[in-house]
């Protein structure tokens, strides 16, 4: 140890938060998993540490720059960047002892060292469900996904939102079938992007890669499908577009809305929305995003989508997949922004226990441990300090009621119970305080 | 992306489990951080990455071996290797929003890169908790660990357990009141393997360091002090010793000792010992070491103490503080390899629905909602397959019950439920068999 002086900032763009807010945050992450686990999928908590290699090999260009990266004796290691790759180590591993459809979920921290911007954390939560296939997985785990995202944000009790789903097969297949395959990752890349930018940007921004005007059109036409599930599928049918990955594409995406109708979701809580590409991810059929609807700047809170294989590189068999991922850190911080924080459990004792002097403690340790024996937390006051210090702290805790235990108290044995906003007192026995405090 | 093969294996020294075993650990860490929290502990979620200087400020010459450090851009980064330092960092940084004394609980992840020995993880939980005062912090926290402990170990059903209670001041007082001051390190480290190795040895290294015969046998006589802990405290004063740190080490573990007695735990599970020195930790005061009874060769699993001051190197005020830490990962890899893995639950969902065929997979959605809907977790079989291959799912994945579902008895409206162990099987309404899944 040396004396000198030492920066005690967290780090720019980490995300690090005061009790109340930890504990706020902490609740949407127990609400989350909670939704994960009552549809039976398994947690995961693998390292995050991984092998350089086994990272890189699905990186891409901007994730390869964003990676923390260093040596250790002879290893080249990175923190992983996503939760997606370590499943696929993981499976690849330990596929002999999985039970396959394999479903799990990982809620963790992944590591991205973006330049710092508001809302954006180098390390931040992914809350991951994945479905994992041994060479098929039907398409009623694609429409199971639309019903844990429904229960997710309806357990988090968030504003109105919407699930909008689509099929990249669709719009590949399009875009194939006007021979503009060579064009296909500009295209939907532009369009990822359109509800961020107005109708004549996009149209300069498609005709800035090439394309010609009635393909624009075509193309805008297309994505411009809007209506109740059934409409817009109608209406993908009646393109008559021959082409076989759009025809795969339109059979999958209907399947998934015929089998989501058992789930019995609110029926606006979800739509088809074709422009949805997803296009700098690995997806090959479903695809999802999830939306606001009266905060659509924050973009997709919730996204995912089918892929074809989730471990090719590792060599044997095809797992398909399908899986979405929240991003909790960010959401958290928007929502706060926003005032849009739900969960309003702030502190997690139910009261704080006060002995008014030192020879009050004894009765004082006594009922914290039965309140605690009882299943209630509480905290309990153990400093010596002035009686007004006391309650500044318990007002300052932001718990419900103060327990004050002084000479009256210990010799009637009965306690006072302070409510701490609206400062009514009452003097309870032991059995009716823990009823009160256990309600 | 390419398609070379790529080492799958979880880096060496890290922990990783499989799902049935995942969920027992994390049953383990739930029930130590809802112990944690029965308390009134507040949680705190710094980030895993800190500046070096943070850090190696604090780390001694093997944890700075250890240590996983790396650049990034123009910062000099780090791997918290504990979870006190990052601790230190966040009470200085935040000490004007805090509440004092401020009590903190942190579980999480923490990095070592030790040479890979069986048991000794490079990556592993930390479940600390900790209270910091500003400039004093009165001993009855000190006691109040004590009840924490008993209550965690407790609630983990672990076998026959014993917290053992020292104060570091009088082991440095007593060296010190016979000349020894320039060999208490080195002392107390060989104390501290006392238990781990014969008597015989242990007085050969009390004599390697230049220990005469008659200062010996005073060291080991004062270690031995054995008895309930009113007996060891009178006989501590009987020794009659004149040395300041002595007495003060005397008076606090007295003081520690009567504020205990109002917790009302078990006599059995705590007592002084005087051999627990942690020559190589910063308490100051107070030490803690948990032991298995049955199980000595574990070692302690639950270590802590006072220190004087949490953040001395970062100025400002003094911030004494008193923690505990639970190496959850060791432990639960220990009571792993002994069979000792109490917590049973292997599985979350309590049922999986299964379709007999895809005609039936509405009815098995539907009841699958309507029991997620009654706080009941359950997984639906969603794949084609055939029914045994089905049932083998159901099997290998744990689930006390399969919820059958065929063409009868979507005709009939009811459920055939069968108890994967028993293999009974009886038919059941919806509402019963919310009422059976429920218990």
């Amino acid at each position: 140890m040396n004396d000198q002086k030492i920066t005690t900032s967290v780090l720019p763009g980490f995300m690090e938060l005061l009790p109340a807010d930890q504990i706020r945050f902490d609740r949407m992450k127990a609400v989350i998993e909670e939704t994960y686990r009552s549809f039976g999928f398994l947690p995961l908590d693998t390292p995050a540490i991984e092998r350089s290699e086994v990272l890189l090999s699905k990186a891409g260009g901007e994730t390869e720059k964003q990676i923390y990266r260093f040596t250790k004796g002879d290893n080249d290691l990175s923190l992983r960047f996503d939760l997606t790759v370590p499943l696929a180590r993981y499976v690849s591993e330990h596929a002999n002892d999985l039970n396959f459809p394999f479903r799990r979920y990982h809620i963790a921290k992944v590591y991205r060292g973006e330049k710092p911007q508001k809302g954006r954390f180098r390390e931040f939560y992914q809350c991951d469900i994945d479905v994992v296939g041994r060479e098929r997985l039907g398409l009623a785990y694609d429409a199971e996904l639309l019903a844990v995202i429904y229960r997710t944000f309806s357990a988090l009790q968030l504003p109105k939102f919407v699930i909008r789903i689509s099929n990249r097969k669709l719009l590949v297949g399009l875009l194939e079938s006007i021979g503009l395959s060579d064009k296909a990752e500009e295209a939907m890349r532009i369009i990822d992007k359109m509800d961020k930018v107005s109708l004549v940007e996009t149209k300069e921004s498609l005709k800035d890669i090439g394309l010609k005007d009635d393909k624009i059109k075509l193309l805008l036409d297309f994505v411009g499908i809007k209506g109740e599930p059934k409409t817009v599928l109608d209406s993908l049918a009646g393109l008559k577009i021959e082409n076989r990955l759009f025809t795969e594409g339109l059979a999958e995406l209907s399947e998934v809305i015929l089998q989501v109708a058992a789930f019995d979701l609110p029926v606006s809580c979800y739509g088809i929305d074709l422009a949805i590409a997803r296009g700098l991810d690995y997806y090959t059929g479903t695809v999802y995003e999830t939306i606001l609807l009266d905060y659509p700047k924050l973009g997709s809170i919730c996204s995912g989508g089918r892929y074809d294989s989730l471990a090719s590189n590792y060599g044997g068999q095809a797992l398909p997949g399908v899986g979405i991922s929240i991003g909790l850190s960010r959401l958290f911080y928007q929502l706060r922004e926003l005032g849009l924080l739900t969960l309003a459990e702030t502190v997690y004792a139910k009261a704080l226990v006060i002995p008014f002097d030192m020879a009050a403690m004894p009765a004082a340790l006594a009922i914290s441990m039965r309140l605690r024996e009882a299943g209630i937390a509480v905290e309990t006051y153990l400093e010596e300090a002035k009686f007004k210090n006391k309650l500044s702290y318990a007002n300052k805790s932001g718990v419900k009621y103060a327990v004050i235990i002084g000479e009256d108290e210990v010799k009637g044995n009965f306690f006072t119970v302070k409510d701490m906003e609206s400062g009514e007192q009452e003097k309870l026995n032991a059995e009716d305080l823990v009823g009160k405090l256990g309600e």
